[in-house]
């Protein structure tokens, strides 16, 4: 059977006509859940708070073996009638807000604006709805539906929620498939991971007075030949992969040869294996621009050395376009008349897809914007909102079987 | 008649025996006016409080012509037999410290601990003790003396006080020799004064996220190609010529192509021809620099530019080792039992140095050390504080031509 059928067969399916008439129906409580997570505080690392309200609240949803990991990761399981095996549907807790940023809910109309409200806290809500309504419906699937809320997924969280439970948690043998449900747009569906290798290199000497100890090694001239370095290192288009360096800083004074400048640096590609080279070709050219400095200038007070500290690391990665979760998704929601596109970003389905589980981050309805900033929105209007959860409730029910 | 042989006919003079007496007498006085000028803080840029109080003590002291001018320096003039040409006798008001340092002067026995007390705040005092001492000793001489407290001395006052006061100043054409007084050591003459030009390159582009911006212009490369261009430039020993990139900074997050970075430049020599030939490499190569990543990578948004903004500029200069001041300086020095050295440094006599006006560092006398840092002191003991006081007021008496 092929995607558009099988989908189609879900749509039509009785079970699933009730689970979409409970989720309009309970859609005001889909918001107020919305915002009552919102109004809960998560920044980078400090998701504890939200985290135990939502360990909660899949605790009264009735799933199974509810509980938080050693991480901060928590979930619960909705039994299938399979052998155990386990589709996951994420959402991510954390938002890139610090602690003590203003996260109350303003509602103008069916828009309503806080910070983090989109990302991805709506969708934390949208997976309780999706599980209210097939609870509700008496939907029962093959595989096992684990319902994650996670932790650390956004810049310097290095996606270290979802990168536990793949690398150390229990579950982590049963999963079959992965979505991520991350933000509202429903008709963007992310099918590759970019790869990232972050690094703050510091640079140190010996330091000195810029006139009486002149001739000395200088770290920021080694530094600089290592940025030049980067700068000339191959990027080809495809697979795409780029590098930057990005951040910088250091020294104490003008009349003074700097003790320690540092850099940050970006490398990025869709391919594993791309990244792998530009990562090493970059360390390699860190280590000869200290060396080259060092046969530069004097080392009588002390050589130029380089520490390289890793700041980010998300592994590259991607499902095949014919893999059943991409087609699947993919028919979903051009069922229900958006244009789907599939994209490469950074999201949580890294992780799976490095590992070569099937992923995609799919969306959790309606419309928003401006995430990241403080005037971060979303309309909650029912139509469209509805619309793009059917979409993403009809791709998670086709990749766990639904029952006929 | 040889230098030595002048300073002996002043030292074995009655009067120049009753003003070092006079000195000697009034040690407690001079010690006194130290702590009391000390306790006014005089941060740079700040001199104003410190000013007025030196400007009452010249104005009590009875010298003519008592007047702050339009920069801030405060000075009078005691006037000589001859025909009104000038000789100065300077020291600095201003400190390193930032408003808020407790300037409260601390003693242990014949030591005194306060930021900014040996550097220069001693020589303030010290100069009216000369005045005091010739004044009671019914010394005359020749020349006028024209006694100067100048303002911004250290780091980026940039020696603004004495430049104006060559440059705009109403008696600048009068000037035959100037000395300044700063610091204890009366054994270190300085007769060069090394030029430094400093600048803050500023370099903007575009800007733009990591990945998707990939390929604009990065101005971090240009400002790398800029730093391994100046590393690489000529520096000869002789005339000792250095150059420094020293403090950098810029960007904004390790995912976006910087908007603006920059860095601090110190470029430092003995010779005025040299600074300048290096000076000129120096922006050429920051020209070059920005034209080659501007050819390097995409201007399409933009192309890379650099500002050069001058933050500090002292000209190089010299007094000639056989010119008068040096010859009778160092006799004076010599004469007191001292072994003297000549010295290049950065210091108030680099301006008329460059102006090719006779110019010499001499001491305050007695000891001190740890200048610049909060725990600066100076030595009072009287026995080796007016040896170095007599050393210093017979090299200006000398210079100003006492009447026989």
């Amino acid at each position: 059977m092929t995607a558009e059928a099988t989908i189609a067969r879900i749509l039509a399916h009785p079970r699933f006509r009730e689970a979409a008439a409970v989720m309009a129906r309970e859609h005001d409580r889909t918001v107020a859940d919305i915002v009552a997570l919102t109004e809960i505080p998560a920044p980078p690392y400090g998701e504890a708070e939200r985290a135990a309200a939502y360990l909660d609240m899949l605790r009264a949803h009735g799933l199974e073996e509810v509980e938080q990991d050693a991480i901060g990761n928590v979930m619960g399981r909705r039994r299938g009638i399979g052998n155990g095996s386990t589709v996951v549907v994420a959402a991510h807790l954390d938002t890139v807000f610090p602690a003590g940023t203003d996260v109350r809910v303003r509602r103008e109309g069916t828009r309503l604006f806080a910070p983090g409200i989109g990302d991805d806290t709506r969708s934390l809500a949208v997976n309780l709805a999706f599980l209210r309504a097939i609870d509700a419906a008496g939907i029962r699937t093959r595989a096992d539906i684990l319902f994650l809320g996670d932790v650390g997924e956004e810049g310097l969280g290095d996606l270290r929620g979802v990168r536990h439970f793949f690398t150390e948690g229990r579950h982590r043998d049963r999963v079959e498939a992965f979505f991520t449900v991350d933000s509202p747009d429903v008709d963007r569906i992310v099918t590759g991971g970019i790869g990232s290798k972050r690094y703050r290199v510091t640079f140190r000497g010996p330091g000195g007075h810029s006139f009486s100890a002149f001739g000395l090694v200088n770290p920021a001239y080694a530094m600089a030949r290592a940025m030049l370095t980067l700068s000339a290192l191959p990027a080809p288009d495809d697979p795409e992969t780029t590098h930057c360096a990005s951040v910088l800083g250091g020294g104490t004074s003008v009349n003074a040869i700097p003790n320690a400048v540092w850099m940050e640096v970006d490398l990025r590609s869709r391919s594993a294996a791309e990244l792998a080279r530009l990562e090493r070709d970059f360390l390699a050219g860190v280590e000869a621009a200290v060396a080259a400095e060092n046969a530069a200038r004097s080392t009588e007070q002390g050589a130029v050395t380089a520490e390289c500290t890793p700041i980010g690391d998300r592994p590259a990665g991607n499902t095949a376009p014919d893999a059943a979760i991409v087609q699947l998704a993919t028919a979903a929601v051009a069922a229900q008349g958006y244009a789907p596109q599939h994209e490469y970003s950074s999201t949580d389905a890294n992780i799976p897809m490095s590992l070569g589980v099937p992923a995609v981050k799919i969306g959790s309805g309606g419309s928003g914007g401006r995430a990241h900033s403080l005037e971060e929105w979303i309309d909650v209007e029912p139509g469209e909102s509805l619309r793009g959860m059917t979409a993403s409730l009809a791709a998670i029910l086709a990749v766990a079987g639904m029952e006929e």
